[in-house]
């Protein structure tokens, strides 16, 4: 068997970070994570910083902006893996510097885990947002690094334990809002499998220079078959109320940010069907679940069971 | 009486702009909305285009990645007002340079309208996010442009129709989640009085390099303030349910982005006081009421009537 490739990943304990950090260490990579000095002393990260370190995570310091500390880093590893936050996807264009100085990365995956930035019918600012990622991807293309962009849709952990209702701690019993007419398909994949699939793609020739789109089966749902499936499960029927497109686009448009841009994600991909809206073909992208049968990935179904 | 100087705004069909440029009409200055075409022809944007012609505004036509376009417009303007979105802060830069290249702008307004960047207790990811407004700070102040940047703090009418409250749409009458203590002093403006403050600014030389905030007196209140005042027009008690912040930090920490920054921004005003929290010296700052007093803004109270 083949040495597996080692992994670091800029971003670590953010939020679909951990997760990615926690498949690789389980995958068997040697596992690297940049953080900021500020970060391991940080009292919210501490704990997730421990349980790294007693995973066998090596920690390296340093940061988007500190040229030296990156191209360092990146020469111990071959492949890197960001999961920077919103607010620093522009920054990656340092990274991809670094990756080019360096030189020896095998497999480059930008901050992506959410829609395909070039395939949306999305409103402003997710236009602006997703040019972001766009520039991005045009950049290491144009550096010529080997990637792979996973564009894994809606993260379950986030969606379900509410069903995108705010105010609710757990799926709502009496009541549900329902953007458009509800018969558009969603993707739903727990962090866990997005973490999994991520990793799994990294050494796979299959997945180079690829956008590799997680569609488990199972997960690709509309939000009426998606509410549908909850009823089942508590044995009652929840009242609906739906919202029309022009009434939600009327919202985006009366919301500061950031309030417009979460509003305007669920209408890309609630109302225009930007998770499943067209065919993945193999000249530009693979779907996980086919590449990867073995991978046991939690149902949308499974998923609600714990919160009957 | 000196002539009213020209304003040029850019991002004027967005949240905040489309008052900066109904308050620059309105305050007798020639004003100019720079637009995309692709905005003008736009269902959403179009009826509120109409009304910018019907006012009088001047349309023009180009955007940030247009450097020839931008130069254009700034040249028949004395002002320039951004006031683009979230993701496009960065992009100023190209503003920046264009407003260098023309050499005959008086006053640069970029798109700030929130909490001080520079003087905050945030944490990620708006950390990261007014990192971004920081640059474009520090690149105005490098280029030697004149500048003022405005610090609004909560827009009254995203905040106040709901009280910060999800899944509702009148100010709640039940229960109300309150981040922290409650006692923290928060600042609630008008978008309107937000318009009219900024113009009147422009042409001040009292805010010449200085930050303008808007502070009016009655619209400084603390979330325990908000609620009392709203019981007190209702006639009736609320029950309140109080966040600690360790928990709050928690559903940052596990909120995917944009979500979390919703969070963290309420983090930064509701529970760490940053909208209030330090004393304006004349050094850096004026606050806008004391400025103005002859401005009738609306007060938090009177702004609560129309829900009674």
């Amino acid at each position: 068997m083949a040495e597996k490739s080692k992994i670091l990943v800029l971003g670590g304990t953010g939020y679909i970070g951990k997760f990615i950090v926690e498949a690789s260490v389980k995958e068997g990579h040697p596992t690297f994570a940049l953080v900021r000095e500020s970060t391991v002393s940080h009292p919210d990260k501490s704990k997730l910083i421990e349980s790294f370190k007693s995973q066998g995570v090596t920690l390296l310091y340093g940061d988007l902006t500190d040229h030296e500390s990156l191209v360092k880093a990146i020469k111990q590893v071959d492949v890197v893996i960001s999961t920077v936050g919103g607010p620093q996807i522009d920054d990656q264009l340092k990274l991809i510097a670094a990756i080019k100085e360096a030189g020896n990365i095998k497999r480059f995956l930008p901050s992506e885990f959410g829609l395909d930035v070039d395939r949306h019918h999305a409103v402003e600012p997710v236009v602006s947002f997703f040019e972001q990622k766009v520039k991005i991807r045009r950049a290491v293309e144009a550096a010529g690094i080997p990637y792979t962009y996973v564009s894994s849709n809606a993260f379950a952990g986030f969606f379900l334990p509410t069903l995108w209702q705010q105010n609710v701690t757990a799926p709502p019993r009496d009541m549900v809002v329902i953007l458009g007419d509800g018969d558009v398909k969603g993707v739903y994949v727990k962090e866990e499998d997005v973490g999994t699939y991520t990793i799994k793609a990294v050494d796979d020739p299959r997945t180079l220079n690829k956008i590799l789109y997680l569609r488990p089966p199972a997960n690709v749902l509309s939000f009426n078959e998606l509410v549908s499936l909850w009823e089942n499960k508590i044995k009652s029927t929840i009242d609906k109320t739906y919202v029309p497109e022009d009434q939600l686009l009327k919202s985006i448009q009366e919301s500061p940010f950031p309030a417009n841009l979460e509003l305007a994600l669920g209408h890309s991909m609630l109302v225009k069907g930007d998770a499943t809206n067209f065919v993945i073909d193999s000249s530009f992208g693979e779907e996980a679940s086919e590449l990867y049968p073995d991978v046991k990935y939690t149902s949308v179904g499974d998923y609600l069971n714990q919160f009957i």
